[in-house]
């Protein structure tokens, strides 16, 4: 499978290379794979740390910045960090407001992260972590005890990261995280794999005419294997999922998110579909991101992640952020 | 082939829908099938319009908003609007200053939007042309007399669209974006054909280990069929394109464009390739955008744009924009 790398082995390291190239916001230590604001956070701010396998960009990397997350950990593809990472990723930015780790429900990267909040409670840095896990379409799957983590991801470290920046503490940034993630859901549906570079070969198939309903980011099989069928269809299956699992009607913030290789063209396609899906149910959306954020390297498909905007999380959203991959308000 | 849409027929009218319900600050004519900003541009400003073939997301309505275009023309996948498109977007946006057709060097684009401009003077509306034609990889192509248009009208919407904010006359925004074009080059690769909609199969074939140098936007044919190469040599090979063609010794600004397919994690390895293959030629980046901006459905691949940062146009990159795909500074 031909890829836009220089070898398997180095795909992280020269792509961190290329990130701190692009973007003068950031700092990367390319030898502890962290990746950090060049600009400090505020004396006392609690510092958010995220991070997990590489292959889903922009997450998490490119939401390090102003109004969002401190440092971002990046594994080897779609492969946890280590603690030595986060420990380190952790210290660098702390700045004694204690630390607050946002981990999506993988395994790995959640007992790596329980180290890493052990290691820096040694070190006398208090730390919080929260876990998301929004992804209503399995319970337990290929790398997960209980459900995945996946679009809620995006909004925790914009709430959290906003509540953060205006004074909130340790303990009230992860409050906010725990109340995003408690009020998003998502599904996601893949058209065919992803192919990750070690392997260089698709990490799945699927027929012709084939869909995988409720997929992981990882590739991991979701609810069933259906027949490939239109937009409006399987925004519907999506729309019907997440709303089965939560009652989401009234006003509700939407990431109609690409997995990688779906054209923007397509993805737009889908979320008028979400949109008209959510209105049939009484959900009103009243913000939006539409396009690539959480991907599954080159994986064609998309998920939804629905989050119920009460006027908190509204707030928090509309906060000023200056990141590579959301900038807006300021 | 799989994608996510209702029907071949009605992709861009479904996208046009999505794109409205998905930002505010645009308005969509799906009648007539234009993009305009909801908040018209100052009176007296003049009006920049562009528009093309539909399948390179977000060019051009993901550009539509303060600081860069007043309105696009999207035709159908991979063809030219029509002009009365053309027409009625201009007469929508014109504020008493005139309007400037930003037109990618392709037959059809060409001829229709001359057309429209005829009709627009017609209408007493003073009409300006400026022709992009920045694509280095061949002289003449499947859909084009002379050099086809690409990276450049990024930088040259942007530009022009900063000048026309800041009391530039018709004619004085139109020498920025022919000075703009002047100061680009771009040559693209492909790793893959991508898929049209109506056709539902790739675009052209490339074998298992094969690559094409210089492909267009529409998959037409480049240079030659080459070898799969790593990144390093693919980007030594654009950058040698275009800096043969134009001396960039001093600082510049770069795009590193995927092409649709290519994961974000591949395009960061192209650009630190691609950085350092401009040092070693006496370029400095000192402006960069890397990321899908001019895609070609899902093809697998990139494109590098190079624009020389004279002191006027780095000024003008860097003056406020407010548009779905780029943001910032306002």
């Amino acid at each position: 499978m031909k890829m836009l790398i220089n070898a398997p082995e180095t795909v992280v390291a020269d792509a961190l290379a290329g990130l701190a190239a692009a973007h003068p916001g950031l700092r990367v230590d390319a030898e502890r794979r962290i990746v950090l604001r060049a600009e400090p956070g505020r004396a006392g701010k609690p510092a958010l740390v995220s991070g997990g396998g590489s292959g889903h960009e922009p997450l998490h990397a490119g939401f390090v910045g102003f109004g969002m997350l401190d440092a971002a950990c990046p594994g080897e593809v779609f492969t946890s960090p280590v603690p030595d990472q986060m420990l380190a990723a952790a210290q660098a930015v702390d700045t004694g407001g204690g630390v607050l780790f946002l981990v999506k429900n993988y395994t790995g990267d959640v007992l790596n992260f329980q180290l890493a909040a052990d290691l820096l409670e040694d070190e006398g840095i208090t730390a919080r972590t929260v876990l998301i896990d929004d992804d209503v379409a399995v319970e337990d799957s290929l790398y997960t005890a209980g459900r995945r983590g996946t679009g809620a991801t995006l909004f925790a470290e914009k709430h959290a990261g906003a509540a953060a920046e205006r004074g909130a503490s340790l303990d009230e940034a992860a409050a906010v995280a725990e109340l995003t993630n408690a009020a998003c859901r998502s599904f996601g549906i893949a058209l065919g794999p992803g192919t990750t570079p070690s392997a260089g070969r698709p990490g799945f198939e699927l027929g012709d005419g084939e869909i995988e309903l409720g997929v992981g980011i990882h590739g991991e099989p979701g609810r069933r294997r259906a027949a490939y069928a239109p937009a409006n269809e399987l925004a519907e299956i999506a729309v019907e999922a997440v709303c089965a699992d939560l009652d989401f009607s009234g006003d509700a913030m939407v990431l109609l998110n690409g997995m990688g290789a779906s054209p923007l063209l397509e993805l737009y396609i889908v979320y008028a579909e979400v949109v008209r899906a959510l209105e049939r149910r009484g959900v009103r959306v009243v913000r939006n991101l539409v396009g690539d954020y959480i991907t599954s390297l080159n994986m064609p498909g998309f998920s939804v992640t629905v989050c119920r905007a009460e006027p908190e999380l509204m707030d928090l959203w509309d906060a000023p952020v200056q990141t590579p991959a959301l900038r807006w308000g300021r």
